[in-house]
């Protein structure tokens, strides 16, 4: 299933993609997705339905963030070879875990502020794995029955927050609409090999990241088991998997976003998010 | 007012104390302080009762969290002068912020589980302050007015998993159980001066922490104003402000909980924590 949340922002109500590319309204069905839902059933309370039974929204509507709230906005650095080459960073030996602001959730398709006094804000397209059942010290061989699917993340970062304020790389990841999720939560029964996936990135048009999840350090199943033995992982908990090549920290010389771009990502299976990034204006 | 949540782990109900130091029932009046109702208005919907008129609850009733659930569990690092210099660290420059993961957040007399392969958990007694309205680039001399209120903090902590196990500290930070918070919410009118407050932690009856909040490098209004840079605070998000010097990895040699400790913390005004430390039993 393709999942899914729709209507004005705070106001969204829960949904599915049909075959033909129609959202249909779950709100008569759920309450909406959250981690409490999540954790109540709500995907396979779901599964069951006939897409057709629902009523047909109207096309063009708003696409929120796959989740009314995240628990845990975990994130992975440094995931591909070729990414960590590209910053200049040796290969991680385990992985690197670090927070996103859970409140900097965001939807696909909305406006992302570059933050006041940023100077290199920068893109990052993503894998995001959505946590289904508690989880802690789970095996890597058991770890993906503990996820109940997929979704694009654009790991927005803002360089010098990141490492040059001092400290921990959460103040360049987690600043209002940093966090865009979507469009939908695709369930792990419809990805036949998660590490298998192409994903892109344009700025403007033009192709800054192209990679595939086949190129990670450590694999999605890896990553949860490693993340459970340090924290626990609940339903509604988010961990988004690192970035492949392309990022504007990794151009020579380095490229970021100033305010007027386009930014547009996806990953196969998983949709396509298309955000305009404006300068703050207070 | 001192504010608190009583009853069993999950199910716990919302209290305040009177003057007395017997909890009154609130759950008459509010559904429970979580991060909505603290938005919703919890704490100016009760601050006009007269606690004789609650019910009283019987006494040696478990005490819980101070919330049902946080938003974003944000920490300072580095922030007393004399705990860097335990630690072998520079004083910051600027804040150190880094996360614990919001669902290890427990009950302030809860034992706490020292994780799997865990060598190196240590104590950490920590001015906790929990906000009240969202705050977006608040300055300094505003940001006291985003504060709901303060509550003590034991940010239980992993050494080897915080910083030599790759990257971030929030691997050490997070364990399920490591974040004990309360006994109460105390409103912030009830504090005259936040940065005047004793505090300390015995492990087994021996002093291991003293110090007093005035010896903080950045101060609580500081420390809200700059993370209000980096992230949006909401309600119901709270910032751990840092330990004064005694923890064990400050000690010749280091000391670390093994299993078996009592440990003891508070901070004039915001109440004692006590909990039973044990070992993972899987």
């Amino acid at each position: 299933m393709k999942l899914l949340r729709f209507g004005a922002p705070g106001a969204e109500k829960p949904g599915m993609l049909d075959k033909d590319g129609t959202i249909r309204d779950l709100s008569g069905v759920i309450a909406d997705f959250t981690p409490e839902t999540l954790a109540a059933g709500a995907i396979e309370t779901v599964a069951g339905i006939d897409p057709s039974s629902l009523p047909a929204v109207e096309a063009g509507v708003r696409i929120g963030p796959i989740l009314k709230r995240v628990g845990n906005f975990i994130a992975i650095g440094l995931n591909y070879v070729d990414h960590a080459h590209e910053t200049g960073s040796p290969i991680p030996a385990e992985p690197i875990i670090f927070n996103k602001a859970p409140n900097c959730l965001h939807g696909p398709y909305d406006t992302v502020v570059i933050p006041k006094g940023s100077a290199k804000t920068d893109w990052e397209v993503e894998l995001a794995v959505v946590i289904g059942k508690p989880a802690s010290y789970v095996a890597a061989h058991e770890a993906l029955d503990y996820v109940a699917g997929y979704a694009v993340c654009n790991d927005v970062s803002e360089r010098h927050f990141q490492t040059e304020r001092g400290g921990q790389w959460t103040k360049g990841k987690g600043c209002p609409t940093f966090g865009p999720l979507g469009p939908w939560l695709v369930t792990r029964d419809e990805i036949a090999d998660v590490q298998n996936l192409d994903m892109y990135l344009d700025v403007d048009g033009v192709r800054c990241q192209t990679g595939n999840t086949k190129t990670m350090i450590f694999d999605v199943a890896q990553l949860v088991s490693y993340t459970s033995h340090f924290m626990r992982l609940d339903p509604g908990d988010v961990i988004t998997t690192g970035t492949p090549p392309g990022v504007g920290m990794g151009m020579k010389p380095p490229r970021y976003l100033k305010g007027g771009e386009v930014v547009k990502l996806g990953i196969a299976g998983l949709g396509d998010q298309q955000q305009n990034f404006v300068a703050y204006s207070g």
